[in-house]
């Protein structure tokens, strides 16, 4: 019988932010399984290193860094086949996936490969879009309002189009693009209500207005927008 | 001393999908806060009934069943102050939310009135979307893919235009607003994209193509339009 396979996701980076399922899920797993981008740690794995079980093989889906979809489709093929293999000796394997693993996670392309042929389930996380609010103190949405998420890589008009047309926004994946954004913002008229948060609820998370936003942001950055004038009263 | 006021998310109602973090708070807590529609048993704290603190106060706040806001307000008045009565007393109060306390949960309103005079810090939580979606075996969104969460309440008119303008979309609180939903995504030709969520993570979930979807929907049910074809490949 082949074994389970798990896409678990994490959270935004505080090891406390993952889910009791995911803790369980992950200590009692056979094989681990997380991308890593070419050269550097795996940020998922550092999530849990506390909690994988001692002498579980590992396997290292090596993503290389560039915005070209072919290379990394390749290095998820790789991994898939990989995974498949220890499924089909029947042990159970748990893929780490940084946040959620359907809200732009890696592990939708593991589970686009594999869900077909194997039993996978899928272990909802923490955001990053409700960690930033939650560490910014800005609520997203309540009652009937609308919550717009938008990624950063979108080129401005399409940017401007859909952040004029939208109550609440997150930008998610900011990094390079922060100077492009932080003009569209601009140019609406909304600098003064955006807040940048980076890397939230890790320990050198930076929380602040985006008119004081630093100019180089990491990927692991977001701007909220929160239109409303203290609406949740 | 004030004690610290935790808003806690619980997730979707699996009390498997509750934080690490919620865990440890709640646990410690001096006091246990929540909400429960009046008459009924709180959903929040059933969620977490084997984690309380024995001998904890626990503060109700019962909400009445209307859509006005007026009485809804009023209790969250109340319970505020039965909060901050404690918060004086240098005691932590442990407020229990279900799902992410900024993303329409009912936290937003004892933050609205506590956090200008004290310390209240807000753990999030993993949100029915993202719960939903993994229980459905649904991405929600990859790459610079858009994703828009509309509240069912809106109206037919509002709901078309918004679902009309985006890419995946998620619309919350169906409820008895299931009819007027399902014929705007019929008119929009949409139908066949669209899952039926309900209770997602609980002992009674139900997950159904829309069209196959029960005549009455509960008001914690929620449905998928994802319109893109395997776009995360």
């Amino acid at each position: 019988m082949s074994g389970v396979l798990y896409g678990i996701g994490l959270g935004p980076g505080d090891p406390e932010l993952i889910t009791v399922k995911a803790a369980r899920l992950i200590a009692s797993a056979d094989v681990i399984a997380y991308p890593a981008l070419a050269g550097t740690a795996s940020f998922a794995r550092s999530i849990v290193a506390d909690l994988l079980p001692a002498g579980a093989p590992e396997i290292v889906m090596s993503i290389p860094m560039t915005t070209e979809r072919g290379p990394a489709q390749k290095a998820y093929d790789v991994g898939a086949a990989q995974i498949a293999d220890q499924l089909d000796a029947g042990r159970s394997v748990a893929c780490l996936c940084e946040g959620d693993p359907f809200f732009y996670g890696s592990f939708m392309y593991v589970f686009a490969r594999l869900s077909p042929q194997y039993d996978v389930q899928v272990v909802p996380g923490v955001t990053s879009v409700t960690a930033c609010a939650a560490r910014a103190g800005r609520p997203l949405a309540a009652r009937n309002e609308r919550l717009t998420i938008l990624p950063g890589p979108l080129d401005a008009k399409e940017l401007r189009h859909r952040i004029d047309g939208a109550e609440s926004v997150a930008i998610m994946k900011v990094g390079r693009h922060l100077p492009k954004i932080r003009k569209v913002i601009a140019d609406l008229g909304l600098t003064a209500q955006a807040i940048y948060v980076e890397r939230a609820s890790l320990p050198d998370e930076v929380i602040c207005p985006l008119d004081t936003a630093p100019e180089v942001a990491p990927y692991f950055s977001m701007i909220l927008l929160t239109k409303g004038a203290d609406p949740w009263l």
